[in-house]
């Protein structure tokens, strides 16, 4: 069984039609698992609705300590990626012996074009096969959280150097 | 470097609108791994499309062949799911030492509620991630070779009792 | 009020998963009517799901008694392209002072790439306009059935020399 | 012919990835005909890519004044939902015996879910049939442009009372 924490950013973003606005309303996350006919064992909770760079230290204690107190082993947590590092971090401080893979999309998924489902499908499968550790898991790639960064300028998460 | 070995399926099944049936063209492994904005170096080679119910015992040995000869250790082959399972044993037979993950879809990814997207980001995470071995990855889980059959009534693979 | 019949056609053509062929199930056009966020006032009715080259003569009277003796005056039956004109030619046998805009699709609705909703925006605002008269309405334009044909070759429709 | 001035609104946001919010690129208009298979001669140019709560009266200026001379006599304008009204008006006080039909969306084309498409097709269809006069044509109708509100609680138009 994999615990699966939403928390908001691009990956959740949807379209408000009456203001002409980005919004958040529910998560696409159990339409996505339909979808993708995921066969996963996934329990989906949503922490929070937030754009991550709306993400206080209060909100960061909230997502590690449910990582930290819930009985599952292995856990995914959607989440804004200009911010996913330092969530990451917190997390990494508060979890040990856990597996935690941190996802997300640099498209939302209520966009006919986004790469939010090829990243659940990615992170729910090495949630399942990575040893503890904290990890980031974007477009493909896993990296340990202390050793990636996004590069705001292309959008995409590099290694340290 | 990850090895991608293209074989047809449903995967990659498209609309042929002048005969107003379904078709085989080009594959669209590429185009999904840039909605993917997959960072995974990827090498995609397409060894043929077929249906997986009129693949033949000498297009098993082709694929089995060419995953034993080339240089990636760790591989990723499309594939119908009807036969995917006697694709996976002809490679177990010809292959050691190396990651091989067998992958397809239940609805083309050229309708838009294919669940190919998702299978594609879960099968390049297993790959990355398991040990030597052959693998069948469906619907966000990974089975061994020998140790999963499709279940023709539901659609879906399920582990062999 | 608008009355609209279906009787299938690519354009309500689906893919069936388990026996991986398509088929034909329920009928998109309410969800497209959702999708389009129509104000129209329709009635929609199905007649039968079959493809245009399975329709028989009785099919096409059921089609066109049905035009007939509907109360409203205003029509549009989706079908499939194949044998359009001819069932448009057996209701311009059978009702007369009636609007009837026949329309279909080159790719089903339920592939991410379909024809199908612009046609059905366009059918539908023929349908209001056009003076009575039985038309095939495809990708945008509108003709008369006595003046028009399918060209197989290219899948598109062209009016008579 | 028919000539499409395209000046921007909801039917043409799409979503800016590195900085995380709608934004203008090029028009979707071009792909949206090949998509639709539009068989219809249109000629599109881009006047502008607003938002039509920052449309200016110069703004309006250009676009009647665009309507006004340009060769074609029958038009359709893609625009923001929320001024659409005055752009229509606009248009009128410049406009005599042209068929000018404007057209928008609630949701981005860009989005999987919009009613784009079907507005597209509807109001190219609407340009073909309509006397001389200037249009909103939203979601499958077509109102003069004196006789219609858009009705901000629910996000439709619907006919002044």
């Amino acid at each position: 069984m994999i615990r699966l924490f939403v928390t908001g950013g691009t990956f959740d973003k949807t379209y408000d039609e009456i203001r002409g606005a980005l919004a958040f309303e529910e998560t696409h996350v159990p339409e996505m698992l339909r979808l993708g006919r995921s066969q996963v064992e996934v329990s989906v909770r949503t922490l929070m609705m937030v754009d991550s760079l709306d993400m206080t230290d209060a909100d960061r204690e909230v997502i590690a300590r449910n990582c930290a107190q819930c009985v599952e082993s292995r856990i995914v947590v959607t989440h804004g990626t200009d911010t996913m590092v330092e969530t990451a971090r917190a997390i990494a401080n508060a979890v040990k012996d856990k597996t935690v893979v941190v996802t997300g999309a640099m498209i939302p998924y209520a966009f006919g074009s986004s790469d939010g489902l090829f990243n659940l499908g990615s992170a729910l499968s090495f949630a399942q096969t990575l040893p503890p550790g904290v990890y980031v898991a974007m477009n493909g790639q896993a990296f340990e959280w202390d050793k990636v960064r996004k590069n705001h300028d292309t959008g995409s998460f590099e290694p340290l150097a």
